[in-house]
């Protein structure tokens, strides 16, 4: 099997990918004629591909997020390594392919990060916190187990979003027995809590987010998830001005820090302030984790990675 | 009656003033001495003063936002007035004076502005919007005719945050005549409740804001006010995802436009622009208004007024 | 008639258009073949269209911003409808067609929106001010009547820049009665001068803006409007130290406000503080307003809206 | 003769000084006194002063700005050097002091500062501009002798402006031998006009800055020179809209680069490019220059300096 | 013994304390009387101090940086507590005092800090980068042991520094383990120089910097700290152009970040971002800690945290 | 001979020139068709061009920065004019061409610039000083002829960064006759070194930067050049700790002013502002000159020119 992230020039290959997209598009010649300009993709990567002779049946039969089998040959245009498809035929349950096995996904699996992150949240001794944590997980039921953390930004991938809090929560651990004097309890409400509405901010399938929803452009994630707090106050009782539910919203209100990054407030408790610090520590390196990972392997710098300013990064040699 | 506001140096004076500030402090003297720090207040502005003797009774006896009688002189020290009082005694009854004379007010009686403001409310024609405009209303209380509208940017005074309200209900009025495309339901909710939270952001006594509250500075009046919509929807069994809900969020979350001016989102409803600029062009005027009321007669330039970048005002001469 | 705005794929169209743009190109093959990348336009929006075999009599026959009545079909290019030209002729006398009718105008007659500046401007007062502006408003001579407000971000089509004052005019009067310190004919004069240099600052026809003048660029329309007051004081004998002429100036040059906005100065008349928030409600709600009504039918989102921080606005049903 | 600049603690003194501001204050004291706080000059700098007692002959008889002889005591009061006044009495012609010798010059004579600018001004070979800058120098008329360049940044001094347009002349003379490609004249007449309103901006005295003219402040000496260029050019009959014209105002209006430095519009013309930075180098090495000649001998670190960030300069040992 | 941060107003003292600063002043009296201003330390804060009548023995007896015995009492002045010194004499041999008991420091001892970054320091494997990395810590000598990491923004106390590093090297081999493909070698070689000019670059006694030093100013100890790495290459005979060398410069030279932030490059290498963002974690979250620790236990909100944009801290009852 | 910076539309061409670039490309025909995309270029400037039919042998013939003889014609493509080669060969002997004529240069011969270096360098009165220099420009060997100072901000040519240090010395000479109390040593060293290290930050050819070096990304030519006099003043025996070798390093750390532009200290020496402006002055101004020398004969707006804002710049007929 050929990963995509390994393809060089002029490399004949069969094999099995996910076709991420197809459009039908016309050539400039006159008459025009139609092509396929397709994506495909398997875990490693995706590249750019072209179906040249498209007949009638052909575009009844392949659909974005389907699984092919292709032959065809790589090429260079434009300094950027493409494929020319030959042959494209649809898997069928004979060829035993799995659409999980194609996309890009975190490095857990996802039962076992939605498990640690249940198990972490049953051990909040405060039975406040504790209930609005498990209002809110409750609330967003099995797209907690697939979702990515972000369109494109960092973990945007399968499960991506409770990778990231799974992390986060062993960071957390490990900086509350460094320093006693924080609040472990809502530490770990905030961290659980701090991005769960961008399963209500984000569309998003298989680990890949096609759009934001309309709630998600009016409102946001960050002031989704305090209403969701509010909710689940008023629904469990406890009272929306209770000490307990303000921090818990001021950590999920803050965790951008400041106001150009889309947070209302700024963390004024110092468990705030650690939400805040975690969370950039994880996306941070995350992003850089991941844009080496998608490097082809003669590369020495990275894509630009947008959360690190655009920088590339550098592979050194070991 | 003298005005404050048209003290000149060297002038006697006796008549009545709130004190709305007595602070004791110490003479540099060896050893040192005891005085009371004083600001005397009246509609028309305020005055720093000092009462050099101060016995034991007189620390039991003047406090805070008492009205007194006084007599003293003014005069000039370091370029700025202040008054000097020779004797001070507490308001009796036979006085006749009401502590309502003596701070400053929005120049519409404050039952006609809340009248107004129930009015409109009344008004809106879509039920849902109607019933949480009014569940929020109910909420603020009496507050909603005294609370001014901020701690010193603007309309900070006796019903500030009412006339504020009112006078951008004509304004939103205004525009809907020129703009029939614009949702007047939509928009008169949006301006009632856009800093209606500022009544649990602030606490505030007679129109003057004594401190932020904790909730207010760990969530702040802009995600509070979204809060209390999740609030009424949810008691009042209108979803918290219908497209109305959403839309009166949005109007809340973004009328401080940008991120940096504390709004999470940007508008992106017709009514949220229309929100924002409202607000801006009726609290940018009454802060110029303002600060040409605070004038002393002699001035030809206002202080630096905060929401215009801190320039100052010319007075022309009519 | 088919409007561009309704146009959907596959549709055969026979209709007149304006001839926006009619580029001469060639295409990628060997040898290269010249074909004319054409921008059709009517009152409701543009399309791109080719017309692929371009004989010689065609190159010296078709040229921009003509008539012409073409036939062809509608088509899908990388996600945008594009049209294909299969014939095209100039439009004859007997076809009775107006250009007016194809280019995007004011939704007010532009003789009334003249007639209107010119009567708010007789309604000025003080003399001086009127006679200041009767002067520019004699300097524009009929630019006034056809010139769009902008190159591309708000009012930009024939007659736009009228349109915006007057709407700012209504504006301005009714603010002047909320607010009687206000000094109502400065405001007048203010509105109505404040981009009347536009049409030296601008090159347009018909609405639209081709480039910036040599003068617009190096001088700026702000600057521009500020030396015709010179011009006219000086003129009229009016002392170009007077106070009115002075407040004056200051309310065009400070109207962006800030410098990054192009302003020299800062608003510190009251006056110029209203202009400044009357311009930016106009501009901002009629960008939107624009912006929908450029939406397709089927849009739920208007595109990016440059004067709202590129957002797009969503369009809720009715 | 002892420079104020190299007084040292505990020194006492009697000799001449310009009393640069004499304010009469009163003690913490009850009842408290009269004392005066003055400031005491000379052409080497300035130092805080105090004359206890002050008797009604005294408030009578000393003002700002006039030149005293005093007798006292250098004392340390919060790290910094002040002065204790035991007598002080007015200057008497006797005693053959000039106030010309106590204030801050450039260090040219203004007489010959005036004689090269005009000299340069008539060797400017267009007539259109020559006559202009000519224009403008009359409408200046004897300020032009003794002007500050500005209020506190850099060349605030008797004939600052002239020692500023000076040097700049010299710089531009330079340059343009360097490169022929730039036009000597109009960067000649750009370098005399750029600063030129500042004599309308600002109101000033020997040399020092009282405070911001009411034009200043409204229109500022960018828009104000732009409009005299205006004025200028109807008055010679030269077309408003002639390349020169244009081009001498681009070259004012766009000599602060940006807009948050007060220009509405940036260099476009390469004598623009050059002002700007020829104006630049110019004012920063003149305020470094001048820091360093008002440290006290026995500084290292100069007070800080405004145009250059606030940093302060380190005073090498030669 | 009390504690200065649990003084309350009125409070009788007899103790020993530091004399962190004592000036000489004078009242505004006249004649002037000369008073001792002061400030006086222990480990859990300071309080500003005044000793009235000053005799000349006094003056010779007393200096900072001196333990005293002091008996006196607590007042409050304009809102703000501070201490009448009536008796003050220097600490005796007998009294049993050290000076290290009454500065504020790290709360691990200096010399297992010390012992941990040189372990660590020896726990490097690549023999090139564990040179470079002792030689620089041999380099900077005993003030490894005592240094503050900064004049005033976090970890400022005795051993502030090492502390710092300690904290860091801890969460950096978590880090490592959470994330293997990150070179632990060069990591732990970036903690412990990223600051380690900071002993060149600020002047400091006792844990208290007292200022920059000229170096410090002129070049800046991230550009100190990659001078150090050129020397030690070139004295151990590492090249210069080494990738060793190079990235731990990188390290160093862009573990601010952002160029305003004094990082003259941007992170572009994995442990680059991870330094960055492990020195941020560790210094907001020190600062918050102090901050609390700092608190009279009466507060309930800190004084302003500069690192966290100058915002307060609010203390959870617990 | 045929300037490419003079071709017009449809011109027959048959000429040598560099080949820049020459990229083999395919066209979207099916099968697709390779064709050379190609950059030629002379003295004057470069131009687009396609050879449609390349046979195998082309491809082993023609690589980038070989020079050819090509025959011809230009032709419009979007609003750009480019180029279709007929017929290209390699250039022989006989021919008679040096790859030095193809290329930009500075307008003054390198060799000259060099000496002018070398020379002022060896003026240097300071013995470390001077020593220091000489080193530095030992260490760059023989690219000090040759090497652009920028990969296209400014002075992007072969020998450009010589010419920009020999233009600076001139204006650093002048402006120290204006200015004594600067120290001319110290700003010569200055100018020498401020860009040094350009040649180990930036890979370069014949004057065209072709990408930043690893360690011009990691370090900086600021740093590195920081770097370099820590060497030499170690490999020199002069004290890394002198003022000299301090005041030196601060000059060029420094001299990009602001943080945000590089530097990560700002200047607080005169001659480190000096050296700020200077390089300011001369940079923007050759990018002018530059920009106005690649403009077509018929433009009158040159190209956006990236150091002055992007802005173009008007070229005035003489």
């Amino acid at each position: 099997m050929s990963l995509i992230k390994s393809f060089t020039e002029g490399q004949e290959i069969t094999d099995f990918f996910l076709l991420k997209a197809a459009d039908i598009k016309q050539t400039n010649a006159n008459p025009p004629k139609e092509y396929f300009d397709v994506i495909l993709a398997d875990a490693s990567g995706e590249i750019s591909a072209k179906l040249w002779d498209v007949s009638s049946t052909d575009k009844e039969t392949f659909f974005p997020m389907m699984l092919v089998k292709v032959k065809g040959v790589t090429q260079l245009y434009r300094d950027r390594l493409q494929f020319r498809i030959n042959k494209m035929r649809k898997v069928t349950d004979e060829d035993g392919c799995s659409i999980k096995d194609f996309i890009k996904s975190a490095p857990i699996d996802a039962i076992d990060l939605v498990n640690t992150i249940k198990s972490v949240s049953s051990s909040i001794q405060d039975q406040d916190l504790r209930s609005i944590v498990e209002f809110c997980i409750a609330k967003v039921g099995d797209k907690l187990s697939h979702y990515p953390a972000a369109k494109g930004m960092h973990h945007a991938y399968y499960a991506g979003l409770a990778y990231h809090v799974v992390r986060m929560l062993e960071l957390g651990e490990f900086i509350c027995k460094q320093r006693p004097f924080l609040n472990h309890d809502l530490l770990k409400a905030g961290i659980i809590l701090h991005d769960i509405a961008k399963t209500e901010e984000l569309n998003a399938e298989m680990g890949v987010v096609t759009e934001y929803s309309l709630t998600g452009k009016l409102i946001g994630h960050i002031s989704l998830s305090s209403n969701w707090i509010t909710e689940a106050a008023l629904h469990l009782g406890i009272g929306v001005n209770d000490e307990k539910t303000i921090f818990l919203q001021h950590l999920i209100l803050s965790h951008h820090n400041l106001g150009e990054w889309g947070s209302p407030v700024q963390p004024q408790l110092p468990e705030a302030v650690a939400l805040h610090y975690i969370d950039q520590l994880d996306a941070k390196l995350q992003a850089v984790e991941d844009a080496l990972n998608s490097m082809n392997d003669s590369d020495e710098w990275s894509a630009p990675v947008r959360v690190i300013e655009n920088k590339q990064v550098y592979r050194a040699k070991r």
